[in-house]
């Protein structure tokens, strides 16, 4: 395993019944911007990122961190269950890595199963992969390799 | 409000039944190193928080966030009723500010209920203070100024 291997504490995800409103929320509390606003079709979600933290703008930036505030598109998703199951909440977190191939391959390793073998689209361009709550103590968690590969 | 309201993403609080085992998984799926062990009889848990990120060693520097595994003392405690109701998983998460007093009060003036009105001591000396999840979307929300005032 390459140490650290996970760079940062990259964002918590939070399922919203309405991202217009979740956005407003956390817009009007604590001030946040959107960073950026996507449909991932694949993932099921409508999704914003909002910036926490002042540090430089780019993505992956050391001392930036996000809000992801996620709306399924559908009830028949992965965060259209968890709405129906736990109701609106932390669904996730998602932590950074320098290369996500190796990454999978040592967590993997470890006995951990992953959710995906391999990587795929995330948000705003970041290559990221999913390991299996069940082997987590209950936390569904998110490895993402920024397009600028922290 | 002062803006940015919240300086960095601190860490994800993770509600666990037992603490040692935790950090063994966290230790040996992630590398990740306890920086800090406590009992906080107030909040009625025996915490670890380990380091995320390789950022400059210290309390509260840029780049370098938290997992904080939480063990509750006893079943009446929030986190043993939170572990009893919804079972292992992540519990709430916590944001940086530079004055939490401050905070606070911007925060409390846009109509978010606090659970508490004073700070009290979190991990590692910190200034914390939790919001309501009602008044945000299901997510119980911690502030927490570090004692370098981050």
């Amino acid at each position: 395993m390459v140490l650290p291997l996970l760079t940062r504490l990259d964002h918590v995800g939070i399922a919203c019944r309405d991202l217009d409103q979740a956005i407003g929320l956390y817009q009007a509390t604590f001030g946040l911007e959107v960073a950026s606003l996507e449909v991932n079709e694949e993932q099921g979600v409508r999704e914003a990122m909002l910036q926490v933290g002042a540090g430089p703008a780019g993505v992956g930036a050391l001392g930036v961190g996000y809000v992801q505030l996620l709306q399924p598109l559908a009830d028949d998703t992965p965060v259209g269950r968890f709405l129906a199951r736990r109701g609106e909440g932390i669904h996730h977190v998602g932590y950074g890595v320098s290369d996500i191939g190796a990454a999978l391959a040592a967590v993997g390793g470890t006995g951990i199963r992953l959710v995906d073998e391999r990587p795929r689209h995330g948000s705003m361009g970041a290559s990221i992969a999913f390991l299996h709550p069940a082997d987590l103590g209950g936390v569904l968690t998110e490895l993402v390799q920024s397009v600028t590969g922290t």
